[in-house]
């Protein structure tokens, strides 16, 4: 009763909470589908109940929780590396990828090949201990404004996205993030950012060698790929860490297809959302055309036959920033 | 004023709980070093005191937890499967590591190199989906019986670290375990039998790929190491899935030396046990010679200069099964 009261309540008003839970979001069919999935999922008694235990939430980053245009924030900082390590590194001047960085080719980055960003990542990523790196990410995130904003990253994170997290938090979920992005570099912020844990990012992973420095252990990263977590990878990372479907997934584009129908294939009721990209006044408008955050047309086409939610940023998003 | 009255309570008394956490302990240095650890790091007011946040307690599997003579569970789960698969492989019959299998040869068994350890997993834990696998892990765990205990597995799980891991969890620590075993052979009971979710297995992991099946999504296991979790291993595995160092961990072997040492780089104050099979009646009795297990005159050495403590399963257990 209590159950068909509260469902009742959702749809007469909209809402089944004393406060609005997703403040930022306007009414429409996102916020509709956030709210009533987990008044589902999480109610007592619904047909669709499922134990906290297996309250999984999945969330990419760049491009769902905070900005990726006109580059991954990542990218800017492996640039900025590249151009802070240049004087140790003489032969980069006309070797690539370095050397489109440090004439600032913009378009040339934009296109680079996967064993480019490889080299790339591996040049700034690796030579270093784990705590060194997060010191140099750490100090990056202190200094770097985005080109358009003039702000800080960690400013331009998503408010819609940081209320989601709160509202599946306070309903029990994990939230873990999902992203092809490097692990390590997110590790550094997402605690802050987000409340996530190091144990709760999935990400594209290095490898490590263990050894030792005056004596004292330390994790060496090496110039090596352990894992990606993109498309197919994060399937796979998705398992490597939580070994359980998520009950519900939030990404951007093609890189989260597989998550998606991977979320979707759980037991359990689920729910899928996809961020569009819309709004050029407020942030950008990209979709298929863009090398950055591809939503194809694809990818719009099985949204609609699968249920995803698409959301509009233009039309879904009373605020943008946090 | 509390801490102190706490710590004195346990000085004098050797429990600061109304209740035993440990009852299958003997009152010795072990039980001892653990309660008052513990009570120091958990304290509000205590100099060591350690936020819930950074409280991670890591456990090695076999040997630390349930028994792991005269061979690995794992082991016999793979032999089991050869004898199994066996008719559908005629080549195996004259094949190493398949012959010595098929002949019953335990010597040779045991003295298995890398390589064919290697090759003895790949047969038996790849080439189906980890649904699949996992169905083959329940189904052997309900039949097998351990050779000289005549009882399944999840029997021979040591009580004392049950009451241990309930201790750390009452006292809100994170328990993972870290084994050199598999993680998705881990994953199948380990949740049932010590109440540890999938997320927190860290073991040695294969290679998946995301493919369809029927149309459907599934993982397939294949025949490839992504990552094997032991000696430095695991130190590498701990920081790939939790991102921070222990404050307390548990082994019982060599292959447990570099995460009791990199637990001690914590810049927290720590603790860091070994579990010593000196109990030939009730268990087993083995150590520098046994090739599986090994506690070497070395890590014996280390320990003493280190402080990490042995427990002695003779002196320091009053039962051992649970």
């Amino acid at each position: 009763m209590l159950y068909i009261a509260r469902l009742l309540l959702l749809l007469i008003s909209g809402a089944a909470y004393a406060v609005d839970p997703l403040p930022s979001w306007n009414d429409g069919a996102p916020k509709k589908a956030i709210i009533e999935f987990v008044a589902d999922v999480t109610t007592d008694g619904s047909k669709n109940y499922v134990h906290p235990h297996a309250r999984i939430a999945t969330f990419d980053e760049d491009g769902t929780l905070w900005v990726e245009q006109p580059l991954y924030a990542e990218f800017f900082f492996a640039i900025d590396s590249v151009r802070q390590l240049a004087p140790q590194h003489p032969d980069w001047i006309d070797k690539e990828p370095f050397q489109s960085i440090l004439k600032g080719d913009m378009e040339a980055i934009k296109n680079f090949s996967r064993t480019e960003i490889v080299q790339l990542i591996a040049a700034t990523h690796s030579d270093m201990t784990i705590e060194e790196f997060h010191e140099r990410v750490r100090d990056w995130l202190h200094k770097a404004v985005h080109p358009r904003f003039k702000k800080p990253y960690p400013d331009l994170v998503y408010k819609p996205m940081l209320e989601a997290m709160q509202f599946l938090r306070e309903n029990q979920f994990k939230i873990y993030i999902v992203s092809g992005g490097g692990q390590e570099f997110m590790r550094v912020f997402a605690e802050k950012l987000y409340g996530i844990p190091p144990s709760h990012i999935i990400g594209t992973c290095g490898k490590v060698k263990y050894d030792y420095r005056d004596g004292h252990p330390v994790l060496f990263k090496l110039p090596e790929v352990l894992f990606i977590d993109d498309k197919a990878g994060k399937v796979e990372g998705i398992n490597l860490f939580i070994g359980k479907h998520p009950l519900i997934a939030f990404g951007n584009s093609i890189g989260d297809r597989e998550m998606l129908e991977w979320t979707q294939s759980n037991k359990h009721k689920t729910l899928e959302l996809l961020v569009h990209h819309d709004d050029k006044e407020r942030e950008y408008a990209y979709g298929a055309e863009s090398k950055i955050g591809t939503f194809s047309d694809a990818l719009m086409a099985e949204s609609k036959q699968k249920n995803w939610i698409v959301i509009s940023m233009k039309d879904d998003w009373k605020t943008i920033f946090k």
